[in-house]
């Protein structure tokens, strides 16, 4: 089966992706997910080694309706992906701490998109060379025309993996706590403190020359990316 | 096997927590293994559901050895785990995007703890209400003692799982990129852009009582945490 996602708005909701709890905080939108891959930097993978769970972090980029993972050809999380089993990759971002009157209705504010499928190793160089760029973009965007490109040695040293977004869900919670009708008035504070990842001050590295100090970055604010 | 890890200073490698890529970057010091736990909001869940890992984002806390998981009891993901299946829990902090000369050299800043193991459901209700207070408190310290605690309805109606840890291992990367000798002095920036998650200005919830507003909570810093 191959569907054109470009022309979709929505994924399908499939047996495993259809939220049962709280069925309001799912999004199937093909924008909404793609604007949370595009903001996170960091993605949880999870495999299965011996029959059992492995979750495991790392960066990863998006071209068109693909992400994209990489790392050394020795390791052993891609050694495993690229068997072709199934796999889980999820993205959170989490954007405040919903302070209730009561423990009970504690929560976060968070977007979350869980994807399932099977990650396939990419062979062809030129679609393992904009993998790679999107992947150093993800970072800031534009980086790669200022970086050395990869070279032949680097690049077979560098596995990619492909994963294809079809499997897709998406949860996203906002908005102020929800308290019980009669603790609204009981004397504790309750709202949202809205958190995100910001940048601080550039740490140069050792032995930059003027020049290159010269040319900054433009450090990020996440909400922005 | 019992062991009082309180008498530990390391968590023993096992074959699956043993790192085998960068091992330098591997940790299995207790002490710095809470102090991540502490730290972090948010943890990534892998379960095997019909023969497929699925990762999931959840708020948790630590108390002692043990992390504790919540949700409720209508939730598919605690059904599962309650059933003793095998898991993978994951947390990283993610603490700077390391800019290289290289495009091959590009990294990330981080600190991150993988648990292996199966999670149990506490049925005990001090335990179980201990490990509430723990995880309300995980999102600001004493916060607990500034809401309506859990009445007897909201407890049945809430899944506590606790996770011992036990095969545990840490990965950390600090510092500066590292480039090859040879690209030391091209034009570029090379450097590492810190990155913590802040918290912005607080939002009171809809209809705060003036009494309450003057209460207001801690912003926290993820660094001060």
């Amino acid at each position: 089966m191959t569907i054109n996602f470009q022309l979709m708005d929505n994924f399908s909701p499939t047996n495993r992706t259809q939220l049962h709890r709280i069925p309001q905080r799912a999004t199937y939108e093909v924008s909404k997910i793609y604007g949370i891959l595009d903001e996170a930097l960091v993605c949880h993978v999870g495999f299965i080694v011996d029959n059992a769970p492995i979750v495991l972090p790392t960066t990863y980029a998006r071209i068109a309706n693909q992400v994209y993972l990489h790392g050394a050809q020795a390791s052993r999380m891609l050694k495993s992906l690229k068997e072709g089993i199934q796999i889980s990759m999820t993205v959170t971002l989490l954007d405040g701490l919903v302070f209730a009157r009561s423990a009970f209705h504690h929560s976060m504010n968070y977007r979350s998109v869980v994807i399932l499928g099977q990650a396939v190793e990419v062979t062809d160089l030129s679609e393992k060379q904009a993998a790679l760029e999107a992947i150093v973009n993800h970072m800031q965007a534009g980086r790669m025309e200022h970086t050395r490109a990869p070279n032949p040695k680097e690049l077979r040293a560098t596995m990619v993996l492909r994963l294809e977004l079809n499997e897709v869900s998406a949860k996203v919670r906002t908005g102020p706590p929800v308290d019980d009708e009669e603790d609204l008035s009981l004397p504790y504070w309750a709202g949202v403190v809205p958190v995100r990842l910001q940048a601080e001050q550039l740490q140069p590295a050792p032995g930059l020359s003027q020049h290159a100090q010269s040319l900054g970055i433009i450090p990020f604010s996440s909400n922005e990316r």
